[in-house]
């Protein structure tokens, strides 16, 4: 027997309707690439959605047709994110960070249809064009004023559109379209450090879900008091639900655009009386460097939420104990929505002493409910959530992918959970710390032994500049653990002094048995330390007797 | 194209076993019908809805078989809350007030094929029992220690069973079972003023969408910082989602069973540092008598939710003013699980002047996402949100009934809009006022006046003890209103001097045909104003010429 309650599917062209009727005079603040400040409200987001919509549909968008976007944060972007989706389209989002051989791959494996982009993207979409072999239109997101006179001489755009033309044709009489609350919406590509990029296919259902879980208050804790600064890119696992979620409770949202430098996102949050942030930890170092140049504060920052890689504790405390704004550090992955988790507090840690509440904090936080978890052993056993046994993280749930579009990379869950590729600890209050990614984890006598936590203890010590630990194999432990090491410019330490260093920091069977002393270390497009290449460089490195 | 997101079931179940693994060791207090206070915490809460849910398996509830439950909010009936929707079943939450005679009527539509009761309630059943046509299993809450030797005198209960020997024949080793999210879970009814009581059979889909939008911010702002107190009984609209949006987020839970006077609800707020509380305008009164005659505050209440009936401002102003506790202003109904609106403030109304915002948190508060509302005149034609207008309210949403249980009624809907039978205006920034019931509206020249609006108007006259509006048949306008006054003890009004009280005050049109003065004014059982009998009782009276 089925409940009497009425069958509607979760659709996103509710939520920006829901924003219409509810918040119409609530602000979207934009910050253009022109460097102007766009200002409009959700009643006029809305009309313009609706046209847009009305636009793609005489373009010849149809059900799960793909549409491309090359944008930054911003409210034409905002636009696509809706009008895409509600004609029940696929927007596909790319980032324009990419190696262009990257973008051309995923384009043409998403097969869009058409391609949005900003201005600041002509040179790189004039080089792409004559590659991509599905796109049939490609529309500028910009007025008639800016549109290019001409094709530079480098490239050629076939085609070329102008957004605010194909706006300006259509009026906003229209309906969003009802269906299927599983119909494809979003489609983000995986970054890909090995193999080719992986399309992941985000839902309707899996996006309002989502949005309402990210809402919550001991998640992103959103309300229409808030006004929201995204500066986690629209085009990375969008916008970690800010564009959705936002939407669904009234906040105001400010868009940053490519302005990421410290000076004008303070800027912005100051003039826009941002309460809320969100974005990875090198905006917030920029940011932070800006404030104690300038010594200057904020005004209305009340939060922001860290995530994309591991927040160091001392940017917990600097937000905290300088600035009097509370740090949230989050977890997840384009697979998830990507929201994961988020380390606000519970009752109990809140009356903590500060040091103790800054050591959860340090954590990446608690699962939001729909977002289940649990850590296993290589032989895909159980652990006990005790924050110290590590293991592989698995994860279930309704925002949660199932597979890879078109099938890539075949079938990734085991029984039914997907395993992350991090591994972690839980403690018994459900806060998770990612301890390594299960690649790079050790595998020594069955056991394993933290990369990261080995690394971290390396670069505390004061002649360390950076430190990369691998395993390496052998004959009886299977793995072993090796420092490589890059020592500080007129700093010196020995071999034995590093490893004196370790001792009584770690049981002693995670002692690493080598020390190797390097001019640099290798590191991945984005910054990331490149221990693939490590291990390459290493292969036939031995180690000593 | 679907999305490739996993397809999994929004279950009840999800819920406690989050809670479990999450905030296994939050604490559900509860004072029971003895008086003593139980406590425990979510992990036992849920090993004990397994082993609950075992026991109900073993007698015979299979999927979509209905329980019913007589019972206090404590938790016990917490369990049944999970233990039954887990299992597949519908929990039927009786509410203990109604005449007997409802509520054999509703056993026995509902087709019960168990009933679970509270101590407080074995005369009642010992009643009912020889009536309840479907009821194979009678359990009584409670354990050995509290079972009665034997039956009553006056009745008898076939069978009788004891909760916790039930509970001790199981263990814990029980996996939930997954089913469709449409699946039935829960059955209550109506109040039913006109007519036999209606069946609204909520499901896990709705429940659980339900749930995570009553726990936003601006709706219950519910986190695991929380102790909340539902005063709203279980037997009472899922005691307005608490019991599942508290277990979604971790809350604490503090139950009050029975204890429902000034003293013992304020007592359990203090001692259990609860911080969030959720009641009738009732409930609240006798608590700020309580604190009033005993000249004490709260240390640790932040907020507390009123809905049920209108919340008068005098009440707002009492909390907020006095005891620095927030008020917020709720409504919603059976049929919409129950929540519809909530009084939570933008940005733009937080910055208002204390009167302004007051003047806000008077209406009845905007939707939470997943509720959709209109409001439309007698020819169904929509009007607009301009906080003047008033019209017969709508509403649409995944937690919405379309129907209820047998089809008794027959279909509500119009066009997919369930009409409230509310009259309500809303202001362009989304929040409602309810200014009359749809059938208590008088219907004048084709335009609507509030009987609402004017009977506040006339207990503001000083000499006005109590007065009811209706409207009287009138061979041009249809329909006109007459006021019906109880004059205050020993004080005097005539009709002329109150119907000069009215001027200025209204447009002239609303004025009132009629001022009749009379020694009583019908109510229902609950205490409300019956305008049904008023109407009755008035059907040969003639207007002035």
């Amino acid at each position: 027997m089925n409940g009497l309650m009425m069958d509607l599917p979760l659709l996103i062209s509710d939520l920006i309707k829901h924003a219409d009727r509810n918040h119409g005079d609530t602000e979207i603040v934009s910050k253009t690439v022109e460097g102007e400040i766009h200002r409009y409200n959700f009643r006029e987001a809305h009309a313009r959605a609706k046209r847009l919509a009305k636009a793609l549909q005489a373009l010849g968008v149809k059900m799960s047709d793909r549409v491309g976007t090359l944008a930054w944060n911003g409210y034409r972007h905002y636009e696509l994110y809706y009008a895409i989706s509600g004609v029940g389209g696929v927007i596909n989002t790319l980032n324009p960070r990419l190696f262009p051989e990257q973008i051309t791959y995923i384009s043409n494996h998403a097969e869009n249809m058409a391609l949005f982009f900003d201005l600041s993207f002509v040179p790189l979409v004039e080089k792409l064009a004559p590659l991509l072999k599905t796109v049939k239109h490609y529309v500028l997101m910009t007025d008639r004023a800016h549109m290019p006179a001409r094709s530079s001489p480098g490239g050629s755009i076939p085609n070329l559109l102008c957004y605010e033309e194909l706006m300006a044709k259509q009026d906003e009489r229209f309906e969003w379209p009802r269906f299927d609350e599983r119909t494809a919406a979003a489609l983000c590509y995986t970054s890909g450090t090995t193999g080719n990029p992986k399309g992941v296919l985000y839902g309707h259902r899996s996006t309002v879900i989502h949005a309402y879980g990210g809402a919550l208050p001991d998640a992103l804790n959103l309300s229409a008091r808030d006004a929201v600064l995204p500066v986690v890119p629209m085009f990375h696992a969008n916008a970690w639900s800010l564009p959705y979620a936002c939407t669904l409770v009234g906040a105001k949202m400010v868009f940053p655009g490519p302005h990421l430098d410290g000076k004008s996102v303070y800027d912005l949050i100051e003039q826009e009386k941002v309460t809320l942030s969100a974005g990875v930890p090198t905006v917030w170092l920029m940011l932070l460097q800006h404030l104690t140049t300038n010594k200057i504060k904020f005004s209305t920052l009340k939060r922001t939420v860290i995530g994309g890689s591991a927040c160091p504790p001392a940017m917990i405390r600097a937000f905290q104990d300088e600035y009097n704004v509370q740090v949230f550090h989050a977890w997840g992955m384009t697979e998830m929505s990507p929201l994961g988790t988020v380390g606000s507090l519970k009752a109990k840690q809140a009356a903590l002493p500060k040091e103790a509440r800054y050591a959860v904090q340090a954590k990446q936080g608690r699962g939001i409910f729909g977002v289940e978890m649990k850590i296993v052993d290589e032989a895909g056993t159980e652990l006990p959530w005790d924050g110290k046994r590590f293991g592989e993280l698995l994860v279930r749930g309704p925002w949660i992918a199932s597979g890879y579009l078109k099938g890539e990379g075949g079938d990734p869950l085991r029984e039914g959970w997907f395993p992350t590729g991090d591994v972690a600890t839980i403690d018994p209050d459900g806060y998770l710390q990612i301890t390594d990614r299960s690649k790079d984890v050790i595998k020594s006598g069955g056991e394993w032994i933290s990369s990261i936590d080995l690394e971290n203890i390396a670069v505390a010590h004061p002649a360390v500049q950076e430190a990369a630990v691998i395993g390496v194999a052998h004959p009886k432990w299977d793995e072993r653990p090796i420092v490589v090491v890059i020592k500080k410019a007129g700093q010196e330490v020995s071999k034995a002094e590093l490893l004196k260093f370790y001792e009584g920091k770690i049981a002693k069977w995670w002692m690493p048995e080598d020390v190797v002393f390097v001019a640099e270390l290798p590191h991945t497009a984005t910054g990331k330390l490149s221990k693939l290449t490590l291990r390459q460089q290493f292969k036939d490195y031995k180690l000593p007797a």
